[in-house]
């Protein structure tokens, strides 16, 4: 039976060997759901950026380019970090490439190349990612971006999530990380709202932009859509 | 009002800014707990390191010597990393200086010495720690030595409990450590070897030394005493 390990940091991830396994990237908050909104809505592909120097040079490119930092939209950028950026028409995104940056996801999705299959998790396509890693069959690796390095409890109770949909078909228990969060989730899911508002990081970052943002980013199973780590850019996976 | 933060690994210290603040180094299976106990037991004091030739060599100036790798006595040693060691009477303790090395708790150790005070951790004087911090009043940082850098279960449940016993006192619900950890802890108080024991961890080490060990590290406040980082050694704070 294939093993569901949690790194809760991508500072921890030197500890994991990712080559063999799957790696689900998860930023809750809001880089990995605003990824599955953005190929949802019909970006054509996304490509991420450590730099905001090199990620806005795209816009030569034809690209929409979204840059976030410290949870705001940095300046001179198409786009922030919130979903809506997707969804609220100004921006026709039908068929455009995204370049992006953000504080926390495009580093944690960058150090996970080594792993076999590279996906983007959110709790909106939380069983589309359920689906893809039970057909892969093999060990998975929720990779948590955290803040700044730091453990947080959205993208934790993420991995919880998961572990509840696969214990069926994964080892869970063989991980104190997954145990945990597992647990975590346990406590959370009748009311993801009231419990992640506890967070003092996640009242934070509701406080820097529009916190319809945190409402729609909680949704589970909205968008049955997987981003995918194909020649250098996320796709949507077929 | 001082905060009180829990460090999942020593691998994420570095994210932590320990000077100006206490750290409580925990590692309850079993380096912190065997650590209170051979004070409790009448050791004079400890000295911890981090290679296992440097520690043997003290045997020459009159040390008892105790070493664990992998969870196991390592050879040519006095004693292993069991706080029987200092109780079953076999060998007299009173008044020695002991010369310890672990897998993960001396490491623990080393990297927290930052901090304006470091004191050792165990369930067994979970009180005695909360008294100390207390009457400091300053921020807390919670070092887990955790396995080989990876979290796990027991070490964070020692932070919950910490939080418990401080959150009247000290701000436990600025990072998300820490609000995870006491929810942990309030789950797992009622049972907390049940609790435990569903750990693949925590079983692992069972099976290597009698497991009795476990069932003596998770009970609380049985000792009246801190161990406390002083002048390179570790001794019973007065």
């Amino acid at each position: 039976m294939p093993s569901l390990d949690i790194c809760f940091s991508p500072e921890l991830l030197p500890l994991y060997a990712l080559r063999g396994k799957v790696a689900v990237v998860v930023d809750i908050l809001r880089a990995t759901s605003s990824i599955v909104t953005a190929l949802a809505a019909g970006v054509s592909h996304i490509v991420p950026f450590s730099e905001l120097d090199d990620c806005r040079a795209m816009a030569a490119q034809g690209y929409l380019t979204a840059a976030e930092r410290d949870g705001r939209q940095a300046e001179g950028f198409d786009l922030g970090n919130s979903p809506f950026g997707y969804l609220d028409g100004v921006l026709p995104v039908q068929g455009r490439g995204v370049a992006i940056t953000t504080t926390n996801g495009t580093r944690a999705l960058h150090l996970s190349l080594a792993a076999d299959a590279v996906v983007v998790g959110a709790f909106l396509n939380l069983e589309a990612v359920a689906r893809f890693v039970r057909a892969q069959g093999k060990d998975v690796v929720v990779v948590c971006a955290g803040w700044k390095g730091m453990f947080n409890l959205e993208d934790t109770l993420f991995g919880g999530a998961l572990a509840e949909r696969l214990a069926a078909d994964f080892d869970t228990v063989g991980s104190d990380a997954t145990l945990a969060a597992h647990h975590l989730w346990q406590q959370a899911q009748a009311d993801l709202a009231s419990y992640l508002l506890q967070s003092a990081h996640v009242r934070r970052l509701n406080g820097l932009e529009a916190n319809k943002d945190f409402e729609y980013c909680i949704q589970l199973d909205t968008h049955d859509i997987l981003p995918i780590w194909q020649e250098k850019r996320l796709v949507a996976h077929a």
